[in-house]
């Protein structure tokens, strides 16, 4: 709880520091009464607004309260005091944050609940596309063969690794069940990489802009993000040599597949540039792989995880893009040493993912479900594909650039002359849209944009696109 | 990766340690041939067959492989490495641990899923009393009503937590559904206050003997555990007195409601003396109540939570003790502003528990399911623990004493004169029982088993107590 003393502290932060050791001492105990704000305001060398400012957000956190006729009250210590201090780490993270991208992300996480929003930013399937019929089926499947739901093996439910196997040989990985862990989507995949096998102060090289910039979790483990420039076939591998950090551990995190958030896929000949390079450098990999069902025009070139004779690669996927986000089931694939130990930190965590979700999800691979509906969702995908293509060029063509992405839910949008990202952010969300600015995935970079079409309806998409255009007319004057 | 270079550190350690800094500098790749036997036998100046330990861990570990001919060939690197050479945190928490309790409970988490074996070290309900009829009809339910399946409220699935905070009053918690977030299990609620709540270096209070000996998830995170004794009412709360730790935050760990593993029940004086203290202490309490709802005589003092006015406990409950450990269901009370803290941690870390499981918890809360399946649980324990009193009586008498549990699953065994518990594990092992001995609780402590009756059938609970009897009394001589 130690305070910074720089002059760039604010001076209302300080106050709130002063008081949350004062309760967190037990010199000012629940009940009794704090110093008026006249006091503080001359103790810190403040005006009052300040002092204000201090006391609501104590109060907004529940430590204090205002009573009538009593004053300021402390009423709560401890666990809340814990929650609004939290340790070292979160501390660190947050101020590594750029604090627009901060606000934005926490504020787009409350819109995504508005249904009344058009939701450009979701980077989900549409209900529509929801696979009602079929969930019900593998579900009453599921308990119709209802057996005791225990604690499952430390890797996940045995017939599901079978079918995942099998399953990912059809896309070149040779892998057995031993080789495969379940988890609880592919975000867990990666929090269990980072804290397992990985030291502090590694690097994380990747993609520049990447999804894993609108996260904590390799920061929060304290390791350290490294973008790495792309052009239309991928990360450059000559930017790697570049990056080669000269101290600590690093790996690379790529998504090659249909790439969050500008759409890029990786070629054949850069994946074994790239899988070569890592090699030379002993840069193991995670493959981020979760998009690759979502091709639309031809089926993308085999995985880094295909190509690996080395146990390099860690691959990562889920069904969260493809089927559902809320079964909570992806799965990572690796050597079996490596498996095991993540296996191991995976039970100390959580003792496994939902046997429920387990059974559900082996029985969409069981009989060829999976396969038939990742046909429907392309199907749908290819028609909003096209339905948004067609509204950015009746619309906008004068006044952005944009990727034509072969698969995946994203097209990246250049906006020129670019424009304050914030104040279109905001005056899209007056007119009801949800917009993702680039800058979430990045720490810096122009005016872009990740729009998704695979959430919002056909009309919305179009009339949405016509509205932004308007919007960043405007803004552009 | 640096070396202890410290006269215990075992010199086969010590060549692995130097074998694999290699590896991973590169220094030896993957296909080069590594120096032999007779070489690295002399360069550390050891015997060969210390050589030859060392070699096997490598290999095991899959770095290395004998080829016939061709001597011993470096076959991996980068994952596998990382995994065998884990970060920092918990080299900590491996060497922190008692070498025999370490190795005794991956044994007994492997001998788990072996059927053939007598489980007396189970803490899972016997299949024979899991609901399939309830359990299949709460799923069916919810396929029939079938929603999409997106990503959740980062609290959880809202009407689950609306059934919650109405089930919570029936144990005298006044809790709103804001003030409650659904976890994946009591384990995973440890596991985000830990990291999401305290500082490194934080001292955890708890009982001793304790549950939570047995498992890494606050010293992972760099705390501290520090036992208090206990008394037949619970926790001494003289001892919370003098382990008032002088540096560092502190926090007290209590299972209050049939205590794992002792069984013991706090009474409901103790719960307000408890609480007094720890407020007097400003030490805030995580109060684990898994067991409550398995009462077999009457129904327990009320939570800790229900006393508490001042925000002082988070209160930790879970469907596995009572429904099912697969369904993955736990949940938290606590301030708001805490439970939105560890809300957003649990998204960070997995995006949300699966909506599944969420939504068939809720169906068996909504329709009374849940309270109707308690009563058939405690009427089949109570036979169960009859059968296990009964035996021990008639086999044991002499050489143990144990305790008469109110409720939950364990009875604590004291045997006398005290033998070798390693001695009688793996004797009772070879006869075909597994048990847990009382050190995986604690650190020292005298001869001590924790049996379960929960899990083995009635005459394999009569079969094994004799068996176990005779063992101790071989044991003894
Ligand atoms: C590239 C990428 N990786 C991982 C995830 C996490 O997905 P989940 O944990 O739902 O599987 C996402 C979700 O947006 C993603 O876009
Ligand atoms: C006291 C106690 N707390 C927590 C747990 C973890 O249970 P779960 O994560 O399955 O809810 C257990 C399981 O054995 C336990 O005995």
């Amino acid at each position: 709880m130690n305070q910074e003393n720089s002059a760039s502290y604010p001076k209302y932060k300080q106050i709130i520091d002063f008081m949350k050791e004062k309760i967190a001492r037990g010199e000012w105990p629940i009940g009794s009464k704090i110093p008026s704000q006249r006091k503080l305001a001359s103790m810190f060398d403040v005006n009052r607004s300040t002092v204000i400012t201090a006391l609501e957000e104590l109060t907004a956190d529940g430590l204090i309260e205002g009573k009538m006729g009593k004053g300021t009250i402390v009423i709560n210590n401890t666990w809340t005091l814990l929650a609004t201090t939290p340790p070292d780490w979160n501390v660190h993270v947050k101020s590594g944050m750029h604090r627009p991208s901060q606000a934005m992300v926490q504020d787009i996480n409350e819109s995504e609940s508005n249904s009344n929003l058009i939701q450009l930013s979701k980077g989900e399937l549409s209900p529509d596309i929801f696979p009602k019929d079929k969930m019900k089926y593998a579900m009453e499947k599921v308990a119709k063969n209802m057996e005791v739901l225990g604690y499952e093996e430390p890797k996940g439910y045995f017939p599901l690794r079978k079918e995942l196997s099998a399953y990912m040989k059809t896309i070149k990985i040779e892998s057995s069940p031993d080789s495969i862990l379940i988890v609880s989507g592919a975000l867990q995949a990666l929090q269990l990489i980072s804290i397992g096998l990985l030291q502090k102060n590694s690097s994380v090289l990747l993609e520049k802009p990447s999804y894993l910039y609108s996260l904590h979790v390799f920061q929060s483990a304290g390791m350290k993000l490294k973008g790495l420039s792309m052009d239309e076939e991928g990360i450059k591998v000559t930017a790697i040599k570049r990056a080669d950090p000269q101290e600590g551990q690093a790996i690379l995190y790529t998504n090659p597949c249909f790439h969050n958030p500008t759409g890029t896929l990786m070629s054949q000949k850069r994946r074994y540039d790239l899988l070569k390079e890592c090699e030379e450098h002993q840069l193991p990999i995670i493959e981020d792989d979760l998009y690759r069902e979502l091709w639309l025009n031809k089926q993308p070139p085999s995985p880094l995880k295909a190509l690996d004779k080395n146990g390099h690669v860690l691959y990562v996927s889920s069904l969260s893009k493809t089927l559902s986000p809320g079964l909570r089931i992806g799965w990572i694939v690796g050597p079996e040493p490596v498996i095991e130990r993540l296996a191991d930190i995976k039970m100390q965590t959580d003792y496994g993912s939902s046997s429920l979700s387990q059974r559900v999800a082996a029985e969409w691979f069981e009989n060829g479900l999976y396969q038939l509906h990742m046909e429907t969702v392309r199907t749908e995908l290819r028609t909003r594909r096209k339905v948004m293509l067609n509204a950015l060029e009746t619309y906008a063509e004068d006044i952005a650039t944009w990727t034509n992405p072969e698969g995946g839910f994203f097209i990246w949008v250049h906006i020129q002359p670019s424009i304050s990202m914030k104040s279109l952010y905001s005056r899209a969300l007056k007119r009801g849209i949800l917009l993702n600015s680039g800058s979430i995935y990045a720490q810096e970079t122009g005016s872009y944009l990740r729009l998704s079409y695979a959430y919002a309806s056909l009309p919305d998409i179009d009339r949405s696109i016509k509205i932004l255009a308007e919007l960043i007319r405007e803004l552009q004057v």
